[in-house]
């Protein structure tokens, strides 16, 4: 398994810390928003003697509570149809060793979240990458594209929606087509919906669970990781509405005993979380969102499209190499004594090409700093010795 | 990877228990002693608002308060050496899918802790086990067994010290010759250590970390799980003086991004736990071992040898088939309104055959409890069908 970019950045970020210099931290999906108090009240008042083992699905009392979760946003479940896992991370794993076999491929449009292909590779499967490009600011692939490279030996796609590095979420519409070839071809459709709170300018996020007629080939991935601000709490989920599926990928589940119980117990206590700290949630990252893409376009050379979704985007910059880029940030870059780290998104493509001139900004901080970010990395993109003056400026809206 | 007997057992308790027939769980490793105070006063303390991911590698101040912990145990650490897992299991599977690849063979003496298995499927790999007898109370099979079934695919030596599910203390003298094995065919030496303080009758725990000699092949697996009663907090360890194993065990470490937070706090808590618990645990585990080794041995035709370690024991009995028999004690039997619940050996065992006649007791409950089920068992092998009288009843004391 290759380290990522990103990782390998850290050295030179820990550097420029010893130097002095603040690093603003667009490279990562932790957020600073609060973790529900409900959430935090459950853990101090947590009643048990024994810290035991849950069922190795989760606890009957958390899963149950999250049926009435997922009920409220149109996905009706059973509880036997959700595995808890440990973080979505878990619950990717499983799913994929539940269904595939050592060799199969799984079709996964990128640019994707860099960890699919790690927990591919611990599989033992090959990840066929399909390009979408940010001049549709990452819309899905057309069809025609995907069929080009099924082989006999695929077996699934995988979605992320709405998406991690790009922002975007898909459309009714996609989904329907996406539905279509899933069963033309009788495939597997994996669905990270980590995001689903976060649909921005009044889109609504449809679910992968409410296509018609694919209960057997869906396999939702979940997390309360960035819901509720409680990427540390590692509870996940893995859900499906297929028995078999279910009752395989707990084989998986009883072999590593149980999901955490502290963190299920948060976890249950936080679907009770007022609407209003979604409302606030949502207000927050919209106003983050519109200040940093406004602020990205208006840069000499760069081009960002404005995502509907999830906390991410990813920016078009006029540099030679992202990897390089976003090194000299931190190594032989400050404005004010201050820079800024991004993620290049070299790392989000299955070779790195088309993410060369190319950066994936989470936008997990409060405004302030978004504004002090952007003027770091205006000042870079002057002063970077790889600077190219001919990347074309677009402005395309989604 | 299939089911294992005492999964399958699961309904038919559950059916017992509708009936209102009082089961007693000697099946299971899931003590009913009490977490320290010291760790749920830290969980009810958690001061953070923000549940966040830790470093991949475990929280930094965790991680150096656990070189405390092993500097107690005569085992010197450095914090790098140390990364912090979801539970002893994380550890088990990230140490196999760090220092071997498919098709690789690891040698693990049985019976074994059944989920290795699991975890050797997953990550590829093929067991070869050789069998520890219960005449010589589960000891290190001869170093020259080991040496027979050693092949070119051999890549590791797996022990579990103090043993699940056979409770044997491995001698310091027994490690020495293990390690001549594994520096003669330079083999990775994995050790479960995670009953480290479950040791009785005065006897010391050698670790597998003070072999002189073997510090690049040693991976130390360890989970605060049994340490601290503390299950459901799911943190383990995963140990090595080797640099290039812990870079690359990261790797897949930073791939689920982090071990959980709560569970790290309550176990950087633990470490402070004062003696006293230890102590008491001891006597509490040594007092029930002593009631349930002699109650078995009294009984006609059933043999136990008396385990210096963890709490589990297996005792053969004189029965045609384990899983039939255990199957039976909650389908067809009660005593009293009362049954008892017990892990069939055929599970531990790479083959069932074994097994047949073998049992595991987790001596996990009260004496009071312990006192009853054997009560249950006796009755139940003067009523089973299937018992056999001509079971050599042996009298053996380790």
């Amino acid at each position: 398994m290759p380290p990522s970019p990103i990782r390998k950045l850290v050295p030179y970020a820990e550097q420029a810390k010893k130097a002095g210099i603040k690093v603003y931290h667009l490279n990562i999906g932790q957020p600073d928003i609060e973790t529900p108090e409900i959430m935090l009240k459950a853990i101090h008042e947590f009643p048990d003697k024994i810290v035991a083992y849950s069922h190795s699905a989760g606890m009957e009392s958390y899963r149950r509570k999250l049926c009435t979760y997922y009920h409220k946003h149109n996905i009706e479940l059973d509880f036997k149809q959700i595995m808890v896992t440990t973080g979505g991370s878990e619950a990717i794993e499983i799913a994929m060793m539940t269904c595939m076999n050592e060799g199969d491929e799984i079709i996964i449009p990128e640019p994707f979240y860099a960890n699919y292909n790690g927990f591919a590779i611990q599989a033992g499967l090959t990840v066929k990458p399909i390009i979408s490009t940010i001049e549709t600011g990452f819309a899905l692939p057309p069809i025609s594209e995907f069929e080009k490279i099924i082989t006999s030996k695929t077996r699934a796609i995988m979605i992320c929606n709405p998406g991690n590095p790009t922002g975007y979420l898909y459309t009714k519409e996609e989904l329907e087509l996406l539905s279509q070839l899933v069963l033309k071809y009788d495939l597997w459709l994996f669905a990270d919906e980590v995001y689903r709170e976060f649909c921005y300018d009044g889109r609504k996020h449809f679910s992968v669970m409410n296509l018609p007629g694919l209960e057997k080939n869906v396999i939702l991935l979940d997390s309360v990781s960035k819901r509720y601000s409680a990427c540390g709490a590692r509870i996940g989920a893995m859900i499906s509405k297929n028995e078999e599926v279910m009752d395989y990928a707990l084989r998986f589940g009883q072999a590593r005993l149980s999901p955490p119980t502290f963190g299920q117990v948060a976890a249950e206590a936080a679907i009770d979380t007022p609407a209003k700290y979604f409302e606030n949630v949502k207000a927050e990252y919209t106003s983050r969102r519109d200040f940093l893409v406004d602020a990205l376009n208006k840069m000499d050379g760069v081009f960002c499209p404005k995502p509907s979704g999830a906390f991410y985007c990813i920016a078009q910059l006029p540099i030679d190499d992202s990897d390089k880029f976003c090194q000299w940030l931190l190594e032989k870059f400050s404005y004010e004594n201050q820079t800024v780290m991004l993620a290049p998104a070299t790392g989000f493509y299955s070779h790195p090409e088309p993410g060369k001139k190319q950066v994936r900004i989470a936008y997990v901080l409060k405004q302030e700093d978004l504004r002090k970010a952007m003027i770091c990395l205006e000042q870079a993109l002057k002063a970077y010795p790889g600077y190219i003056s001919d990347v074309k400026k677009q402005a395309i809206e989604i």
